[in-house]
């Protein structure tokens, strides 16, 4: 996939650095590269539920956000995203550290479709999403 | 909706202080009811992503365990339930303190399908989530 | 709800009236009203899978459709849309006769989000949609 | 992937032979394989929706199809599914003749996943989507 914007790289890391909601978390970039990106996190036990496993809804934040970034990595300079839905299938109870890798399905001037998949240390495969992420070239990815 | 174990009010309340991932972003609960259950999220700039909107795995987290805990509402006590996967909408950006509503749509012996809502302060509807659960009668809703 | 076109009832139909998919399956329009349209289909053999219940993709033809004029409805006139996705719980095997309606539950200028519910004849609740249709307000709902 | 059912090739065809909605809209079974079966659609006009596409839920039909025989394949013999519910991501119109290929993600004794795409003619990507189903053991792969 090519992405229009040299810079695609810097511009991700820093938006990223801008996610308060990973660093609380723990989460980091791993590799950003055109349309594939993986974050990782590494297990605390404060990210758990109930029974001990990593929360489902942690998995789907790191999922989200590295299906976001592969998308935000293929869009020119200047715009945002907006998320516009995700599913998530768990395969798996997460446990230990993960990686969630996010790759564009498909690229679009508005719409773009991302799959991202949330693999353990083992290399087992725990979760598997598709996402709907809508361009807003005008609006540029920092607050209001 | 019936609950078949009259104590299933403590039994969820319970279960959800366990949820280490809810104390970490400052979720609590609210309303439990039988098939309905309410979880708050006050704002903190440490929840939000790179625009400074709620970050939408935040949003996640907070519907998945509003569904769960609604369809654990009508579990026998002694089993505990796993979420197969779910799927959310965006209907728009999260600001402010937020509230999930999880309601089970239909309950199942096997699997329970529910739908959570979130809501902001001034009652805007912010996400739509569609969940699939499966009960697990013979494994304790606790660690291993 | 507000539907900007105050033909939008025989906009509906004139469209409906031109998916040959639907007449294939013996599918008819129903109640039209801004932002909620349901469709009938009477059963039949041939509409049936390997166990004799309705195949779940035909609860999906009428359910997609649904949610998708249920969108139609709000748009103004000379504009079309497109279906991004939908997501669908079969919650029992369908049998017999059904209805499927389907609710706008936010419009937007661009993105649209509808909720379709199939029901028996006896009233019986069987699959829930959630859908995400596009506006293209520029291309006729119409051949090229 | 390992079929425990050396026969599963003849069961798929058996049973898809037996979904009269594939006969209705002109599907046919080409290659099975363990975890993996494709469907053919050959364009028709009456397949279509408004604006002379393949209709959405057409799409729906071929690759929830394709998926169910996916997982279908490798189950023991003597027992069926049902499907849980599927998310389709459809990425452009469905023109022309189509391919639906449904892949096992994660067999399980109890939930299955699957994902499945559509192909048009020319090799573009028409639609993706993620499937889950439930085995029934106990269940005849038959009418009741």
């Amino acid at each position: 996939m090519n992405a229009p914007d040299p810079d695609f790289v810097s511009r991700v890391r820093e938006s990223f650095g801008r996610q308060k909601a990973m660093a609380l978390i723990g989460a980091s970039l791993k590799n950003v590269a055109a349309g594939v990106v993986e974050i990782a996190l590494p297990y605390r036990d404060d990210l758990t539920q109930q029974k001990g496993f990593i929360h489902g809804g942690i998995l789907g934040m790191i999922a989200d956000s590295a299906c976001g970034y592969a998308a935000f990595s293929l869009m020119p300079a200047g715009g945002s995203l907006v998320t516009v839905e995700y599913k998530m299938n768990i395969l798996k109870p997460g446990r230990g550290s993960l990686v969630a890798q996010g790759k564009v399905v498909r690229p679009g001037r508005t719409l773009t479709v991302a799959r991202g998949e949330v693999y353990a240390d083992d290399g087992s495969h725990v979760a598997t999403m598709l996402q709907t992420l809508m361009a807003l070239p005008a609006q540029p990815d920092s607050p209001e």
